[in-house]
Formats: structure tokens, C-alpha cells, sequence
């Protein structure tokens, strides 16, 4: 095995045991990003020698004995809404163009102070929402990405980087990380700071990443999760240990949800789901199906008007300024959402308690809930980033979610399986989708 | 004493022992309404054969060893926004006056099964919100009795009733209670199940009750707490044993907020305070000064935003029909509230999460913090319903608040002390209460 195809917690198991160099891992990722980049356009900034440099370093530390973090020398990606001190953040935007923030968000630091490597920043959809950004699928340029995390998508599915951050708003981690045949995962809504984050939606946004696997998942979660003086959002609610429950994980009581998400995934899709489930029961898991409550009917609609209302609320200032500077779907969202009355949005809210509090119910039900992570696999249209139907009632709700591969489609595209849980039960969650990684036993890789 | 004089816990210990009649408390109560409702206005709704009848149903009850309920025959009066099955429900507003609902609230059935006997509706300003109602100060005919709950602490205070329910969206219990020298209490948002009740604003309507004890704050407060599957917002956070805290109540930590609040009061109400705090301090409260934060100052103007938005969209379809059927501040709220768009609500709605975090945080560094319960005793200003000012923030941030009486103003008028204590503290913040009262021991009636 290449360093560059090393999952994060191995190659930082390596570092750590000095059997890998965090400078070799760091070449071997910019050799495979000079070979890859000009056809999958992933990045939008990345330092060569800022980077190696800060290999060398973290090599140095590893060889006088220092304490090393549990991500001493690991290289990521952030998605270029990151706040990053010093390094432009442009959010794939005309309007974020010279933006260079003076601090790191939040996630950021502590990435850095468990001794991860900030790899560079990765294309983005522009502003987190649904205009198509540059970045091709490594399984099939003609294929979307998804997004809006699609650099950070492409970059870990072709190995170019073995974690990267996004975000999910509705449907942009899990969803991207479907299409790349990868684990995307997003915490309970508050477990992880937004500080320093640029903003969609202030009650929907949630930071999420993308790897390869559920242990990944789960160390990127024990580094990040916790409260944050500078964001009201996160959450003082106790973290537990999220890798404890990785070591022997036991099978889970699946609620599988048949109502709104499967029967609305294509044949394939169903088909792929059928045989995951089989797989599984028969591996020992309980299956049993659940019925997705009747507020799920407006919610959709709700998260939609949300978004774009919060979305105003932020951007007013430049739209009202520079309208003709966003991309159209942006631009037509941000118009919408700036054409809505308060007693409407006000409503909205109201329903979606009612839905958060039924999603709740319902995942007290089992210990997680199982629906396919997108109707399709990823299309052969560039027109758009895919549907994010599967994806948006869990940010809505705010539970945690997590996708992981479960096949490939006819067209050579991957599927995946989404598992969710009780807010603020990622051990849970995380333990659940292990087991499921460990009976399914996929190991895709793109076509690069 | 007279029966009518029985705190709610003495007339239910009373009657648990057969020391007391139901159908005595209730004569005696009703011959003090008979006496007093033509100059109090106190009352909407009052059938006086029906609450008889219970009265000695509860009697035989009692006679025949059935268990009691920690309220058994105790008479409770509801402001006229809670739901009462075949009983008018009418928000005193010519828009509900057919009302009659086929349910009743949750609390009004939580009363009920704790053994309370429904004495009738008081009176409300209009929906509970600034128009004032006709019900009189006691105290003083010439002075605003307050509002919104005004016929409930006019009922209590002047002995009709040892219990009123209220509702608080801004300062609609603790402001009403301290202006008639009683005790009111609110406890945290979604403590208390609000299915049922008339709403003002969804996201800041928050039940709570006036009494003249402490002990009996706690006691409502026990039988209504919890959760309520009618109700999102109703919390499943554990319900504790409130009454155990009170029997030895020890010395608390009193963080005592000079900023926005005492610095705001009048002169004598000031006094009043040094004077409380001289007194707590004696009997061994640790006093310390706390700081408000800087969030404070958007505080106000947001929530008054808020609940007109609110406020605008529970009545958007009644309005647009019969506006002119409205009283002419709330018309006028309405109005505001319908021209807000959604944007500059959801800005308000995300400051308000810093002020929560904020006094959240504030909470933490005592037992209860302290203010004085209004900037004024109640004003001969019969045009208003007075100043919410001092309510306004803890019921923006939903933390519980407590309101006991201090002493008089130079009018012969009420003063109090406002206590307010960390989400779901309840059980601290009444024994703190209780401890106060202990050592304040004022025995405040007014002269009717």
C-alpha cells in the first residue's frame, strides 16, 4: 500500500509509530495531486512548500519525543469556507475573492492542535449551495460529484488527501460522499463548532468531513466535537469516547424506513438496499421496519424556505450591492429567500419542532435508522449537483448521520447505505456503522 | 384564618386531614368573590353550582379514604386563555367570544388529576397581550393592576382565589404578581406543557402561576412539570422533587445585576432592594455582583420583534378578516408584526441565541441571580399595563424566575424581588426562593 492510499488513523498509527514519514505521506500525496488535479480539479489552494515544510516539521516532532496528537502528521482538506489565518478563503466566489481571514475557525484549530497538516482548501460549490462547481467525479467525469463539499469529495475518493472537512446545509456531505463511494459523516446538530465557518443557513449548517472509513469518521469527531465559547451553537454536552466503541462493535437494531426514502430511490437502488439488509441480518443485526412520521410531508418544503430566508439574512448586504455577482441558482435562492415575510418563515419553524421532535421519537426506536443515501447513484448530468431528498431531513432534524458505500450501480457508479441516530448519540452511531463497514466489506476505489 | 386565607399547600393539607371541607374552602371563597368581584372585576367565567357540586364530590372523596392528589379540593383560578372542555374560552376578545374548546389544556388536566378543583377563568388582557383588561389593583383602584394575568393576581392577591395560572411572553406573571404583593413564578422554557393554552408566541410563551407562597409555587409546579407528547417544546428533561429543597433551605449565592436592572429602577424601589439584600446578606447570603452582558442591549428590541412577528403569525387568517375587531395595541402589534420580513426575524432569532448562551453562562456563577421584580410599583396609570422591562430578559432567554414580595413604595403599592436561576434549576431556585421568603417574613394584604 502507497502512503497515499492510507486511511487517516492508519497513516497516523504509522507516524506515530515512526514506521511512515509525515514528509514522505505529504510527497506522496503531492505527487498523486500533481498527477490527478489537472483532470479532477479538487483544489482551490494548496502550498507546496508551506506544506512540507510543516511535514518536516511535525517529522521533527515525532523524532524528539514530543507528545504527538491523535492526527500528528495527517494531511486534510478543508473546503474553502474554512476560515483559515493568513490563506484566502474564497468560498468559490466572485464576492469572497480577496477575503483573507486573520483567524482559523474553530474545527480548524483543533485539527491543528491534534497535529493534523492543512493540506490546502478545496473547491466548493459557491457559498456552500447549488451551483455546479468545477470539480469531476473521479469515477466518471461525466457523472456529478454531487456537492456542495465536491472538492473535498473528489479529493479523498481519488486519494489526494485522506480526510477532507465540508458541510452539510441539506444534503452537501453525505450526499457528495455517496456519489464518491466514500464515509461521509455529519454530527448531531451543536456537537461541532460553525466558528469560523461562512454561513448558509445559521439553524441548518452543520460541519461534517469526508474519509474513507468509520474509524476516520469517528477520530476526526473525538478531535472536533465539544463546546466553544465563541459559537452560542455548540453544544456543552458531554463527549464520550467515540473510539472505545469502534473496537468491538456489536450488531445494531436497525430501523429501516421504507416510507419516503426507499420507495423513492430508483430499482437499483432498492435492490442494492435489499441485499445490504440481507447481508446484515443475516451477519445478526435486527431489521425492522419503521414508519417516518406524517410531518416528514412539509418538511422538505420548510428546509427549503429556511435555507433561503437565513441565507438572505446573510448575504443581504452584498446581494443588495453585487446581485449580479453570484451564480444563478444562488442568486435566484438569495431573491427568493429576501421575498419572504416573517410570519411565514415563523410558521415554517414551528413545524419543523414538531418534525424535529417526531425524528427524535423515532430514532429512540432502534439503535439506528437505515435508508439508501441518495434515490441514485450520481447522473450523468452537470447541470446540477444532485438530489438531496435523502440528505435533508436529517440535517432538518439535526441527528447524525452517516453514509458508507454499499455497491455500484450499472453505470459503474457507487451506491451507499445512510445510517442516523438519537442526537448526541454519535457512539452509537459510529459503533452501528462500523459493524455494518466491517459485514459489508466493500473496498472501492475510483477508476484513477 | 379564614379559609380564604389558605395558601393552596395549607388548605390541602387541611382537607388531607379533614380539617378542612372542600365545600367550606369553596363557600368561603365564593362569599369573598361575591363581596369583592362587583369592584375587582377579577373574573370571566364563574359557575358557582358546577363548583359546588365538585367541591363536595372531593369531600366524599376525602370522606371515603379514596388517595388524594397533592391539590385535592383545592380551587384554582384559569386565565381565560387556557382550554377548558365545554367551558367558553375567550381570550377576553371579541374574536374568541363563541369559543368553546372540546379539550382541556394539559396543566388545566394536570390540576385537575392533582385533585384541584377549576374555580372558574379570570380575567386576561386581550389574547394575553397590551391592552389593559378591566380587572382593578386592589391595592389600589386608581393603580394598573398589570398584565396580561390580571385577573388572576387580582384574584389571588385579594384572597378570591389561592391560586391563579398565568402565561408570561414578556412580563405577563411576574409583573402582575409583584405589582399585588404576591409571588409568581415562571419555570423554564418547556418545563411546563403549553398544549392547549391561547399562544401569544411560539417561541417565548411560557406558562406560569401566582400565589402568595413559595411552598405553593413549588407544588404547581410539581404537578404540572414534564413532558407532553401534544407538545413539541415540552422538555423530557427529569422531573425532580421540588418540595424536598424547600424544608431546610440554605444560604444562597445571590449574583445581584445592577446593570439594566437595578440601575434602571426608581429611587424607592432601589431602597427597597440595598434593603433585601442588607437583610439576605445578614442571614448569610453570599452576595456578589454579576454583570450582564453586552447582548442586553438587542435584547429588548428583538423579543418585542419576535413576538410581534409571532404574534402576527397565529393571527394572520383572523386579522386579515377583522382587524377592527382587535383592542387597538394589539391591532397595532399585529399590524407591525405581519410587515417584518423574514430575514431581519431570522437576524433577531440568531442574536437571541448569544443572549441565551449568554445569560446561560451568567447563571452558572450563582445559586440565583437577583433584580428588583420592576422598575416601579405598579403606576396610577391606568393606560397602560406598565413596565415588562425587568421580566422581558428571562423570559427571552427562557431561564425560571420567582418574583416575592419586599415591602411597600411610598403609594402604599407592592415591591418585589425578581430571582431568576440556570434551565431546568428549578429546584434550586425555589429553595432559594424559600429562603428569602423565610427571611424577608413579610405578610403582605391588601386593604379590601
Amino acid at each position: 500500500m502507497q502512503p497515499f492510499e492510507l486511511s487517516a488513523s492508519e497513516a497516523a498509527r504509522q507516524i506515530k509509530s515512526k514506521d511512515l514519514s509525515p514528509v514522505d505521506l505529504v510527497q506522496s500525496l503531492l505527487d498523486r495531486i500533481d498527477s490527478l488535479e489537472p483532470a479532477l480539479k479538487a483544489w482551490v489552494y494548496l502550498d507546496r512548500e508551506e506544506v512540507l515544510t510543516e511535514a518536516r516539521r511535525k517529522e521533527q516532532e515525532v523524532g524528539s519525543g514530543t507528545t504527538v496528537g491523535p492526527l500528528h502528521g495527517v494531511p486534510i482538506g478543508l473546503k474553502d469556507i474554512y476560515y483559515t489565518a493568513g490563506i484566502p478563503t474564497t468560498a468559490c466566489s466572485k464576492l469572497y475573492a480577496d477575503f483573507v481571514p486573520e483567524y482559523d475557525a474553530t474545527t480548524v484549530s483543533s485539527l491543528k492542535r491534534a497535529g493534523a497538516i492543512m493540506l490546502g482548501k478545496t473547491v466548493t460549490t459557491e457559498f456552500a449551495c447549488m451551483d455546479p462547481s468545477p470539480a469531476i467525479n473521479p469515477w466518471n467525469p461525466a457523472h456529478t460529484p454531487g456537492g456542495s463539499s465536491s472538492g473535498s469529495a473528489v479529493a479523498v475518493a481519488s486519494r489526494m488527501c485522506p480526510a477532507g472537512m465540508g458541510s452539510q446545509t441539506v444534503g452537501s456531505v453525505l450526499r457528495p460522499a455517496s456519489y464518491n463511494g466514500l464515509v461521509g459523516f455529519k454530527p448531531t446538530f451543536g456537537r461541532v463548532s460553525r466558528y469560523g465557518v461562512i454561513p448558509v443557513s445559521w439553524t441548518l449548517d452543520t460541519m461534517g468531513w469526508l474519509v474513507r472509513t468509520v474509524e476516520d469518521a469517528a477520530l476526526l469527531l473525538q478531535v472536533m466535537a465539544g463546546p466553544d465559547s465563541a459559537d452560542p451553537v455548540a453544544s456543552r454536552t458531554e463527549v464520550p469516547d467515540y473510539l472505545k466503541g469502534l473496537e468491538t462493535p456489536a450488531a445494531p437494531r436497525i430501523g429501516f424506513l421504507r416510507r419516503f426514502f426507499y420507495e423513492q430511490a430508483d430499482p437499483e437502488t432498492q435492490k442494492n438496499v435489499d441485499q445490504a439488509l440481507r447481508q446484515l441480518s443475516q451477519a445478526g443485526a435486527q431489521v425492522e421496519e419503521l414508519p417516518m412520521p406524517d410531518s416528514i410531508d412539509t418538511a422538505i418544503a420548510d428546509q427549503l424556505l429556511i435555507m433561503s430566508v437565513e441565507g438572505a439574512a446573510f448575504h443581504q448586504p452584498m446581494y443588495e450591492k453585487r446581485a449580479q455577482d453570484y451564480q444563478p441558482k444562488l442568486r435566484e435562492m438569495l431573491g427568493r429567500g429576501l421575498a419572504v415575510d416573517a410570519a411565514t418563515y415563523s410558521r415554517a419553524k414551528e413545524r419543523r419542532l414538531q418534525f424535529v421532535t417526531d425524528m427524535e421519537l423515532l430514532a429512540e426506536k432502534a439503535d439506528v435508522l437505515l435508508t439508501p443515501s441518495t434515490p441514485t447513484a450520481a447522473l450523468a448530468d452537470l447541470s446540477n449537483t444532485g438530489n438531496t431528498m435523502f440528505q435533508g431531513p436529517w440535517t432538518y432534524c439535526g441527528l447524525p448521520a452517516i453514509t458508507l458505500p454499499s455497491g455500484l450501480a450499472q453505470s459503474g457508479l457507487p451506491l451507499g447505505i445512510q445510517l442516523a441516530a438519537s442526537p448526541f448519540d454519535e457512539a452509537r452511531l459510529l459503533a452501528a456503522a462500523r459493524w455494518c463497514e466491517g459485514v459489508l466489506d466493500l473496498h472501492l476505489a475510483p477508476p484513477v
